[in-house]
């Protein structure tokens, strides 16, 4: 290419590249970024963690087994089944994009993934192990002991490196190239005249106060129930859990939309079944909008543009334990 | 290359593989060969379905849940965990290397994989599923239908379709490339000397009589409890199960040792924890050896050598349900 050439080629780069910043920028909605600066040993480490039954005292469940990655970082189940079959008190909220959140869980009880990932090793109704036993079930495994080694440059194991690395990994399990992100980017063609009237009915009647950003959501809590009551036939109340406030009761944090087709049933009690009954229950509730049918349909059509491409890696394969690893305990 | 080089190379490549085809075909034991005739998109929704907890009644358990690929196709426990948190009445075989296997399960009911992989959806102690709901939910199943359709040229699904997938996928599953296989094949470095010395234990014992071929077992049924009788735990009788002769009474098919290190505990109950303690059963019970702790070591060494490839595949991404998917039920 001559010098000319390469000249004009930069012109119109730069030309397309402030266009599509442009079209976005206006937009409440940024398009999901790839990971950076990820330490790419820790978060292989991390994603064999990730994926080990032997976090677990049953040596049954492993973070995948309610956050699965072939099902959009969730089980698709309304609450999680947990050590001994026990049934969870809230909806498993999706892993991918998380890195995003404000804060974890749906009270927002730990501050980050780090201090995420240690909650239910050791949550009696979910993999009802303890961190000093997970510890040692690692450190009798050769092929982690090196691992561990090899990533952290020392010869300990403990629970604050287990989970480092866990979360790690989750950093990497972000959902870029999404329909809707192509638009975002500049090509039109990327959703249909559908998706976008359902797109500008989303933003027009208010779904956008909360569900923004790049992640749509993860940012803040809000009061499930602002116009009328939400009748939950959960327990759990919310923010208050964490502030110990009454006006936090029933504030839970704004789950993200991303991936939302994948990530069903949905709300923190798994009540609504459908994105169309989600739709339906938000807008009355939160909006008070009573969407009609077609109006309903055109935002699941947009809700749809929200899938990105899913974390794409090899199975990991775990190391073996070694004659020396306590056994597991299911059924003690 | 000039001709005559080339006719020297040709040569040479053929007096190795001289060397190395006689060096194995005097071994009871043949290198496990990479899969052939697979039908790639068979296989490729076979993968999925093998990893689709919605084929069970609770959404919670798929193959993988028990027959785990990322833990030697097992899951290393004693007995399973299935349906309600149910304990299983044998120890789970490996999925790996098994279509080497005359039959399958411990007792061989099964005739194939095909016919194996229908149990588990339908066993209540299992996936606690039927046949027909499985296929209800893949029916409901928008990705499902369109794949089904593109393998199957029509446009029905059944469970006949469904185990064929699943069949066609675990035939993938074999594991070349062990060390022991790599030293069967004439690198005569891929062992050490302590191992070689535990294949010649192995061999000259008579552990080969019945752990042998490509899979090392798999090819008959024995009684378990030749020379003394086993002390089992558990109630499972083995081959009488089939074929109600009182002769079979503790028969159960020889399991492979491929990638036995990865696959503990050991024996039908999985009553043995380690290699140790498996070869020391084994030498008693089955040989009248009493190996001393340098034999049992070098055994289990070679033992050691049998790791091969694991499975290397990305982790599937299954099609969402969608509104009328029929809900799991896991507390029900």
């Amino acid at each position: 290419m001559t010098l000319h050439g390469k000249l004009i080629q930069t012109l119109v780069s730069t030309a397309i590249i402030a266009v599509s910043s442009s079209l976005y920028a206006a937009e409440p909605i940024q398009p999901i970024v790839p990971a950076k600066e990820i330490n790419l040993a820790l978060a292989e480490l991390g994603k064999k963690l990730y994926f080990d039954p032997r976090l677990s005292k049953s040596g049954f469940i492993s973070c995948n087994s309610c956050h699965n990655l072939s099902m959009g970082g969730t089980d698709n189940l309304k609450t999680s089944i947990g050590h001994n079959w026990q049934q969870g008190p809230i909806n498993a909220p999706t892993v991918l994009n998380s890195s995003m959140n404000v804060a974890q869980f749906w009270d927002g009880r730990a501050p980050d993934l780090k201090a995420q990932a240690g909650g239910p090793i050791a949550n009696p109704g979910e993999m009802a192990f303890t961190h000093e036993l997970a510890v040692s079930v690692l450190e009798s495994i050769p092929g982690y002991v090196t691992e561990f080694k090899l990533v952290f440059g020392d010869d300990s194991i403990d629970i604050d490196k287990v989970t480092d690395a866990i979360a790690e990994f989750e950093k990497t399990l972000v959902t870029p190239n999404s329909p809707f992100d192509r638009w975002l980017l500049g090509a039109k063609g990327a959703i249909t005249a559908e998706q976008l009237t359902g797109y500008e009915l989303f933003k027009n009647s208010g779904c956008v106060a909360c569900h923004n950003g790049p992640a749509m959501g993860g940012t803040s809590f809000q009061k499930m129930g602002v116009v009328e009551p939400y009748q939950a036939k959960s327990p759990a109340e919310g923010l208050i859990a964490v502030t110990g406030k009454d006006a936090d009761r029933f504030k839970f944090k704004v789950p993200t939309l991303r991936n939302v087709e994948m990530t069903y049933p949905y709300f923190h009690d798994g009540e609504a079944e459908t994105l169309s009954e989600a739709v339906d229950v938000m807008g009355r509730l939160q909006l008070n909008k009573k969407f009609n049918t077609q109006e309903n349909g055109q935002i699941v059509a947009f809700l749809k543009t929200l899938t990105g491409d899913q974390p794409s890696f090899l199975l990991p394969v775990l190391p073996p334990s070694s004659d020396t690893t306590p056994q597991p305990r299911p059924f003690e």
